[in-house]
């Protein structure tokens, strides 16, 4: 399963916080998206500490197997372990000069920052870190810096692809993103790109295995199905389907989605890239919901609060984890906790009718389960999750299901119910 | 800043998803805190897609950087495009053979899922996959499975390193490593490991650049400064010092410690390894805890939940994001409201105090704010945000910040300051 792409790039991701483990990276997944987004594939990514020699052999890899681009990121910083973009010059053949008009940008920064902070700007100290952050390879394109460290595009040497210099803060990198990539040496390095198109499916209650067995049929059935690639992967309890695939193979995908969707289509609940969350916040307009959790400890609330704008739709909610809250705050009675159990659809429905009572609400969601790793028992194993549903002026929907995984999935699976039962209620 | 280890690993992360950002890699960030842990110095990590040209460049690279151990995971599923056994035997010089006693350990697995799913676990390709999963590299350990893929380890050859070959599955992954990681062929690989020490120092109010300019002043006086491995990050609103180094360099890091501590001491709260989230519920042992959130959406609820056993401390919350939840569930005077704002410190006062006394707990604590992109003005810009503690018996404490960043970032903030409060209220 392979497109036709002839503009192939890879990317180096530095920093020993990365590499040890300290924080994941953002960076390398990020630049990987746009530049596939653009059509130019992505042979690896690679990640090495803060250390010149590994660096250097990061990029003699990526040369050696021939990519037109390397994207790096991180090493910019104005302290003396910050070695990228020397060792990105030696690399490519070329000396670094200073650039004194980057100089004096990188200055003008740093002083409008140190005033804020009441630092004096005009220390050694300071001029030699911004001295340090504007030193730029012959020849290379200065990208302008978001924070204070400035990006180089270096040009292709004989054996050595155009190399894109980043800094490492995601927010930095992604600002300076636009203006890297339209930089002539980069536009002739991904000359070779191929128009693609990137579709996705997303299932919410097949089986990744129910999936592998129809796409096994397609393999049968559709003509250029090996012009297609297809990754297939199980997200938060989500199953997506993400295609990529060259103009002339349209016809090939829209035969193996219809295909997916004729055999799955009751789970397919997105075909356009939106997401549950982008599908909840639409179907909320006009709304008002509220949340009771108990197992998922308020991470509903807090997922549907993630989205600018939701305050138009969000009450709030409970988070009732003692059965004291159940009781005082939702209004369950003691005495249904006291036969049915607190994780229990009896509990779930009295949950979602308590909140949607107590904070106004048109429609609430409520959880209660057993997460783990203690708690369960033969009757109500760890995973067991209770759900319910209340609207206003209606009867409450509950479900009860018995979710896989530790703690940590349970929770997080449990959110994602939440969410499609929030979906299918407000959809109809 | 370099420490002299002898045993040095490269790491290999296979599958599309992770290349094209669909799915965060969790397994080499994960498989180089067990390796470093070790003593085992990580070069390189390296994602690459389902490509065996690809996953074969990654390998050779490795090779020639001479490290003594790759690691791999993904790549082992039952599927025709799981390729990562076969490219690694191939590497490695080796035949598959099939290792009928894996195939029967297998079958069993598979028999045994089948028959809770009401499928029928003889079918032909169920067979087909088995046998698939059971072709082992000749002369390879064999790792027994969590899921249904074992691992394989692979000698090393005259130009290939020992490959330890572990499945996709983070969870897998982890649960194979203790067996994989003594197995003789990597016991022999990583026999020049260092025996190091990894310490921690955790800071909240301490900028990076402050910590910086202790370390240079620490390069200059420290007699073996250079023999430290000191990596510094900010994560979460935490600035975090993370230190390796071997046995002959305990005093220069004693040295160090001591000067960091004795700079900024009183934003210190971690020497140990331990977190905020390890130290808050210790010190929440005995008490009764509960939440008001209002820009933090059931975040800092979540958080403290996410704990097993945090039943016996959390009471519950309330999110409050509409401003008659805050007057109707946690009694906020809407006069208060109209008079401060929402966004007040009065409001986040009795938000607390609200919370303390509607879910009857003994300590509480409250965010109310403006987490962006809109809602900010001249007096309360974006990223302002209030903060109550409230104790039964006692003073509500509040606190007023201006939190930098996106959405996101000011939303995550928010809950690393609740914590931290917490975390000063209850120590005293």
């Amino acid at each position: 399963m392979s497109v036709d792409v002839s503009a192939r790039a890879g990317i180096v991701v530095t920093g020993t916080e990365v590499l040890t483990g300290q924080i994941s990276d953002r960076n390398g997944p990020w630049v990987s998206t746009q530049l596939l987004d653009l059509g130019v594939d992505v042979a690896h990514i690679t990640v090495c500490g803060d250390r010149p020699d590994d660096l250097r052999a990061a990029l003699r890899f990526l040369a050696d197997e021939h990519v037109d681009l390397i994207v790096t990121s991180g090493g910019l910083g104005p302290t003396a372990d910050d070695l990228t973009v020397a060792t990105v010059a030696e690399f490519c053949g070329r000396e670094l000069t200073l650039d004194t008009a980057v100089e004096a940008q990188i200055a003008d920064i740093v002083r409008s920052w140190s005033l804020k902070r009441g630092a004096d700007p005009d220390l050694e100290s300071v001029r030699a870190a911004t001295r340090k952050q504007a030193m730029v390879p012959t020849g290379a394109t200065v990208i302008a810096p978001a924070g204070t460290a400035p990006g180089v595009v270096v040009p292709a040497g004989d054996r050595t692809p155009v190399v894109m210099v980043l800094p490492g803060p995601p927010r930095e990198l992604q600002q300076m993103w636009p203006a890297s990539i339209v930089a002539d040496n980069v536009v002739a390095a991904i000359a070779g790109r191929t128009e693609s198109t990137t579709e996705t499916i997303l299932m919410f209650g097949t089986a990744e295995s129910e999936l592998a067995e129809t796409l096994r049929d397609a393999e049968a059935e559709v003509d250029g199905f090996d012009t297609l690639e297809i990754t297939t992967c199980l997200r938060r309890g989500e199953l997506e389907m993400v295609t990529r695939f060259a103009p002339h193979a349209a016809d090939a995908y829209r035969a193996v989605a219809d295909l997916v969707v004729h055999r799955h289509g009751a789970t397919v609940f997105s075909t356009d890239g939106s997401t549950v969350d982008d599908q909840v916040a639409e179907l909320l307009s006009g709304h008002r919901v509220a949340t009771a959790e108990s197992c998922t400890g308020g991470m509903i609330a807090a997922r549907l609060t993630d989205r600018a704008g939701s305050s138009a739709y969000v009450m709030g909610g409970v988070v009732s984890y003692d059965n004291s809250a159940k009781t005082d705050v939702l209004d369950v009675p003691a005495a249904m906790i006291a036969e049915h159990g607190a994780v229990s659809e009896e509990v779930a429905a009295a949950m979602a009718a308590g909140a949607l009572s107590r904070l106004g609400a048109d429609i609430a969601v409520s959880t209660t389960g057993i997460a783990g790793p203690g708690g369960g028992s033969d009757e109500k194993p760890v995973g067991t999750v209770c759900f319910g549903i209340a609207r206003a002026g209606g009867e409450v929907v509950t479900r009860r299901l018995v979710l896989p995984g530790d703690r940590a999935d349970v929770r997080e699976r449990s959110v994602t119910v939440a969410m499609h039962l929030l979906r299918r209620a407000l959809s109809g």
